[in-house]
């Protein structure tokens, strides 16, 4: 058994089809839930009779997964292994920790926070970036996702970029780079993937990808110079893959999109850089892409470019058979499939050692997964370094007065969307720490909440205004631009303002946002925090508003 | 190995110390999430080390939870029974289906939506009460639990009742009995135990015994006659416990509380009635015990009086040792503890066959419980069963008609608290099918829902009243009673209908609302469902607004 080698426990690329081998290069997306009547994107994401198809018969290479839980997604991580003949990547978008994606897990702040660290103390924003990488790595693992899909490497040097924002470590390539870095190095302290996205840098655009192809006007010498750097410096780190960006740059290529232009995969990347990791499209899915090309013409041309892994093509099956189709048509070399499956096995080695153990020949099987165990997640540990990057990042001006039980004020939270907003419940600190200031809540977004009739011009029974706390959550937001938002919050802070009862602003989210509303911050006690979820509310609040009396502090603060 | 009786593979009472029996009549209470940060409840659910505590140290007889999902519930109950020295009883009040409680599983509409079946059709009724029963069973045991604490036989002859109300099979006695041993038939098809609740009946009440204690003033006669009838038919159909309500009852006992008097659960249910399963008290934190009897003593009356489970004790360690002090003292019989631990180990006998084999003499260890399988929850009959119900019991009286893209109306949808309502997702029906017909959402509730600024006398920039289909969530909440929320969707509907505006009218929940809001039901295109959750709201909506053109419909609707 011993002195087999490596490469003998995946098959040979002679015992797969062409098909197979295709196959191999897609990853498809589904649900973390477990029950399809829990999907709520139909259209993106695959029922289970699909997922086993996909998994089973087709023979898919990965799955990338969007929602549930962890304990939901440890259950399908586990039978989607015991499922496929070769191991699965299975990969999820968790930027700012499991959490983000699946509750139960921790949830860190936006990457930009480190930066935010970094302005005061550089070597604990370092710190913290690696800290931050190695505990998603270990949840991750925990719940059997072996590809982290981060991090984000863009230079976010657009303020108004809708898609990038946040997500990015900072504006400047320095910064960027040497996050990355760190995060990298903590990933790595586990057997788990990184990916720098999203290659040649995205960081430039006020278009968002999801919806059209942006185009990025600069030439070489600039892309070498900024977008670039960060790249470089996760090559050198050792990053496992790097995502594309669907993204115009007349400078690389004159006609196709960053995701499906040679010149930038394998010219630029592959060839100039010499990255020879994983290439992984963003989603094949994403109008920049799906719209202009159709979902077959688009994943022949990423292969022919020079991806390794189609991500979320429209429709799996035909994205297969059309790269099949080209290789037969001589479009195609056969041993552009070859090279990717051949970094596909060696990606699957690194990522699934506890399927694919030393010394053992399982060359069409893999050993059945372990038993669900969750007790890397959400650890005190954990949650405790979500909380001090929150705590070093997040700025606080003055202190809110609070409201009396006899003249209770306004606890105005304005959020996007009341019905979807995850950073909400009934005991978080937004709501219930205003309350026992008596400042009473009013929920506000931008979607339809409302509270009485009025009919035109009829007068209120009890004055609309009151001294108010107002709390804001803005994102950059990838589909709905955050500006519809912002401009409620306006109105509201112009009408408090006038009436000389605005009592204090805290701002959850976006550092973009506090700059426009900068005009109402003067004189007023405010906050910002990068979190938006119940942890970094429960740290900025009895910071502005402190505790009047000794009372009992939640769990939360002490943790 | 064969012959060894079966309560040989139990501890007998000589191996346990008086504590140790004691501790197994207690069933302590905790949060069906797995990490401690999402403990919603902190006063009344015990974190992780705590419960450790309970199950491993102390030795309780059982859990019950509440919040979470299926999978987190499945992991849970796996966890708590490995740790667990002796299988333990594993409950939770899914009356209305698993999916009630625990996201992922199937949702049911409340029993008394069964009721208005059987105005219709009293054969099918039973066949969906049995099926019903067989189906919460099924996937309770796929997640790990053990104890149905259901059904509710109380008989809902009170409509102001705030704490039973649409939980009931209905307001006449045959119906809940017949109903009642049909859902017990059903849950008996898998080794799950039932629980008659609450003895000896709570359908008469105007009070919520979660915030003080009910009296209910009827003679022994009547009792008989009424409340009772439920009861004997449960024990007749061989129900596992019956639950004690935490109700004053004159007539039976002039000085304690149904849940604490001898004369209730020892001499009228015991010796009288003839019951000799699990008598369990409802919980011991509830109110209308706590707050009178404090938790040691309310421990100590409620064994004295019969109960041979504690549910929910404040503080399980005091409980127990207050017990056992009044063993001591000659205040209570050890045969008293002996009877409850013999009854305690049939019913683990029958609720834990995987962990408790025939045959096998694990007197002290028991099993490992199995891997956490989920291939029976959310069936697609099950769905369909639960559709069924709702599509039988629902009304539907006249069509509204779309309003136009040019003249948009509003879909106003009231509910008690916006920030915590489990049935409204963004893309639940609710909100998405007035949408497809031109109704705009307006979400409003009791608890702050606003969205504009409007000083005083100050006009409104639109009119604030459209053309609107009024949807209106209201049950009778234990904690909060809906005369708040009633109030509020009176006032739009006044409003609306003063100004011809009402184009629709739909009541998710509580029939007693849809009597209450009749005076502005006449001529208006309205409908009715017992179910607040997605699935019914997708079965009404295109019943009273159906699809003007050919359109695809949603998965809910084929299912």
């Amino acid at each position: 058994m011993s002195g087999v080698m490596a490469s003998s426990r995946l098959p040979t690329l002679d015992r797969l089809s062409l098909a197979e081998q295709v196959a191999q290069m897609v990853v498809v997306r589904t649900s973390g839930h477990l029950f399809d009547h829990e999907i709520r994107y139909p259209a993106w994401e695959a029922d289970c009779a699909t997922l086993s198809r996909y998994v089973e018969a087709l023979g898919v290479g990965g799955v990338i997964l969007l929602g549930g839980s962890a304990a939901e997604v440890g259950l399908k991580t586990q039978a989607l292994q015991s499922q496929a003949r070769i191991p699965l990547l299975i990969a999820a978008d968790v930027e700012e920790g499991v959490g983000q994606r699946f509750s139960g897990a921790t949830w860190f702040p936006p990457p930009m926070a480190l930066s935010a660290v970094a302005d005061r103390d550089p070597a604990a924003a370092l710190a913290y970036a690696e800290a931050f990488g190695a505990a998603t790595a270990a949840e991750a693992l925990a719940i059997g996702l072996n590809w982290v899909l981060a991090p984000v490497v863009d230079v976010n040097n657009n303020p108004d970029n809708p898609v990038i924002n946040v997500r990015a470590f900072g504006d400047g390539r320095e910064r960027v780079s040497a996050l990355t870095q760190a995060f990298i190095r903590g990933v790595q302290s586990q057997p788990v993937l990184t990916a720098a996205k999203h290659f040649p840098g995205h960081g430039d655009t006020a278009t968002d990808s999801h919806l059209a192809l942006p185009v990025l006007p600069h030439g070489l010498d600039r892309l070498h110079e900024l977008e670039l750097a960060p790249f470089r410096a996760a090559v050198a780190a050792g990053v496992d893959s790097i995502m594309t960006a669907h993204l115009k740059i007349p400078a690389l290529d004159a006609r196709l999109p960053a995701t499906l232009s040679s010149a930038t995969l394998t010219g630029l990347l592959r060839q100039e850089m010499g990255f020879d990791g994983l290439i992984v499209t963003d989603a094949l899915i994403m109008g920049a892409i799906a719209n202009a090309y159709g979902p077959y013409e688009a994943a022949v041309l990423a292969v022919e470019a020079g991806a390794d892994v189609l991500l979320m093509p429209g429709d799996p099956e035909g994205a297969i058979a059309a790269v099949v189709e080209a290789v037969h048509l001589g479009r195609i070399d056969p041993a552009r499939i070859a090279a990717s499956v051949e970094r596909l096995w060696r990606a699957k080695q690194k990522a699934a050692p506890a399927l694919l153990p030393d010394g053992a020949g399982h060359a069409w099987e893999h050993l059945p997964p372990p038993p669900v165990n969750l007790t890397a997640v959400a650890q005190p540990a954990t949650r405790r370094l979500a909380a001090n990057i929150l705590t070093a990042s997040m700025t606080v001006q003055g202190q809110i007065a609070p409201s009396t039980a006899a003249a209770p004020g306004h606890n105005l939270v304005i959020v996007d969307d009341a019905i979807d907003c995850r950073f909400l419940e009934r005991t978080a600190a937004a709501l219930t720490w205003p309350q026992r200031h008596h400042y009473q809540l009013k929920l506000i977004d931008t979607q339809g909440c409302e509270q009485r009739p009025q009919s035109e011009g009829e007068a209120s029974a009890e004055p609309s205004l009151r001294p108010s706390l107002v709390q804001i959550f803005v994102r950059g937001n990838p589909f709905r631009a955050s500006a519809k938002l912002l401009q409620l919050a306006a109105s509201w802070l112009e009408a408090l303002q006038s009436a000389q009862l605005l009592r204090g602003i805290v701002i959850y989210g976006s550092p973009y946002a506090l700059e426009q509303l900068s005009p109402y911050l003067d004189r007023v006690p405010h906050g910002f925090t990068y979190g938006q979820m119940p942890l970094a509310q429960s740290l900025i609040l009895p910071a502005l508003l402190p505790e009047p009396l000794a009372m009992s502090v939640g769990r939360e603060f002490t943790d």
